[in-house]
């Protein structure tokens, strides 16, 4: 790789383009984003997702780094090797392990009917990639991404979600567009709620539904309980105030999973 | 309170004796920990546990700062008034709102039976907070914390916790130790694995049990998988590899709960 000529200046303009997507106003722009460490730009490559790569001596010095490099190029990733100085511009932690890839956002095809989250306005970039996981995990179609949540591409969503964003479908909308695809499609929508709700495992969860996440801080948002078909409360028996919002989806999302999955016969209970 | 003479020196001996609380060795020694910001502090002086306030004016400007000040004397906890540039030396944050406690850490009785939890080794300050919070909102007895584990006095674990570190009884163990409970007092182990397992849903769970939440990277430790009373699968139906450990741990723990809570009858399934 190293025939290709090294990046040894920070001034250097691809080094210089690839920075802005520290921003979000650029990955907004350019449909690009960062993608760091050995283990994600893997699975950004088997997601066909990476167009650049940039990566030093400290990658190539291990083979798993070896084989990362090689399958990028077979790809017809671009490739560019730097100096570490160089490497860490493009960096948000110190474990980028000799690797930086330039991806491009996926583009989902709409929605279908089924099993969906409404991430609405969460906060946090550890809630969020947490969530992706979840969601993904209890087989979810996709994830709406109500404006004013954090940017499902920024470094620390991307590594709570363990890779996660390049598999889960997921959709930037207004609160107006999840109505309307409710409207249309006839899915129910499901909130959670702290007050005047039955507990979550007595409501019998439709095959179409969307469920809501709502924000850390204010919940769901009235726009969203006001129309929700169901609203369930996740019981708290101890004396606190909520579940971390990951954590009261993992419970909804695999209790529907449960009920959808279990004919009586099946269940214990 | 501007009477005591405010600490203005870093040097001051109180301000240094405090800060060695930063350490997790020094809290060990001493039973001693630190508590940042008002909401945090709230719980800890409802609690009992408050020993030593220190404040600036920024606190004193807020009349929630000034109730939390008067609480503070009415319990007999010594106060200290500081200069920013001195509280910044006990702070793990920027958002200390101007107020650290010195809290002692509380003494809990011995487990009883009922449902428990395991961290067995849990690494990441979120994922223990987050877990302290899942435990006690789904009502369990307490947790067993497993040498190697994170430090529940930590700072980013207090935070994680959003309180729930004062209110769920806790007791660093030996695994052994933990053995020799289940072996005393009957409980059931309960163990989550990717392989070889039922479904979570499909397995009864009795009255006194212990759920163990392995290690973020490794899993249940052998020598709980080998001695588990039952084993069972969270299934993971998109391509992710696993559940975070406090995602994992509010399913497991909801599932008992909505077991133990349900007859028959009760349950939609």
């Amino acid at each position: 790789m190293t025939e290709r000529g090294k990046i040894v200046s920070r001034q250097n303009e691809r080094i210089r383009e690839a920075k802005k997507l520290g921003q979000r106003k650029y990955r907004e722009q350019r449909g690009l984003f960062l993608v760091e460490g050995v283990r994600l730009v893997e699975e950004a490559l088997a997601a066909g997702a990476v167009e650049q790569l940039f990566f030093t001596e400290r990658l190539l010095a291990s083979p798993r780094g070896q084989v990362l490099v090689s399958r990028a190029e077979a790809r017809g990733v671009q490739l560019f090797a730097c100096s570490e100085g160089v490497l860490v511009e493009l960096t948000d932690t110190v474990q980028a392990q000799g690797v930086v890839a330039v991806a491009r956002k996926p583009s989902w095809p709409q929605p279908a009917p089924g099993v969906l989250v409404i991430a609405d306005e969460i906060q946090d970039p550890g809630n969020m990639g947490a969530l992706l996981r979840t969601a993904l995990g209890a087989g979810v179609q996709g994830l709406f991404v109500v404006k004013g949540s954090v940017d499902l591409y920024s470094p620390k969503v991307l590594r709570a979600s363990m890779g996660a964003i390049f598999q889960l479908p997921n959709w930037p909308v207004e609160r107006q567009e999840v109505l309307a695809f409710l409207e249309k499609t006839g899915a129910a929508l499901v909130a959670a709620d702290l007050e005047q709700a039955e507990d979550f495992w007595q409501v019998a969860y439709p095959q179409n539904l969307a469920v809501v996440i709502g924000n850390e801080a204010r919940g769901v948002h009235p726009s969203f309980r006001q129309r929700a078909d169901l609203v369930v409360r996740i019981p708290l028996v101890g004396p606190v105030e909520s579940l971390n919002a990951s954590v009261a989806a993992g419970v909804l999302l695999y209790e529907i999973l449960r009920q959808h999955r279990c004919s009586s016969a099946d269940s214990v209970l």
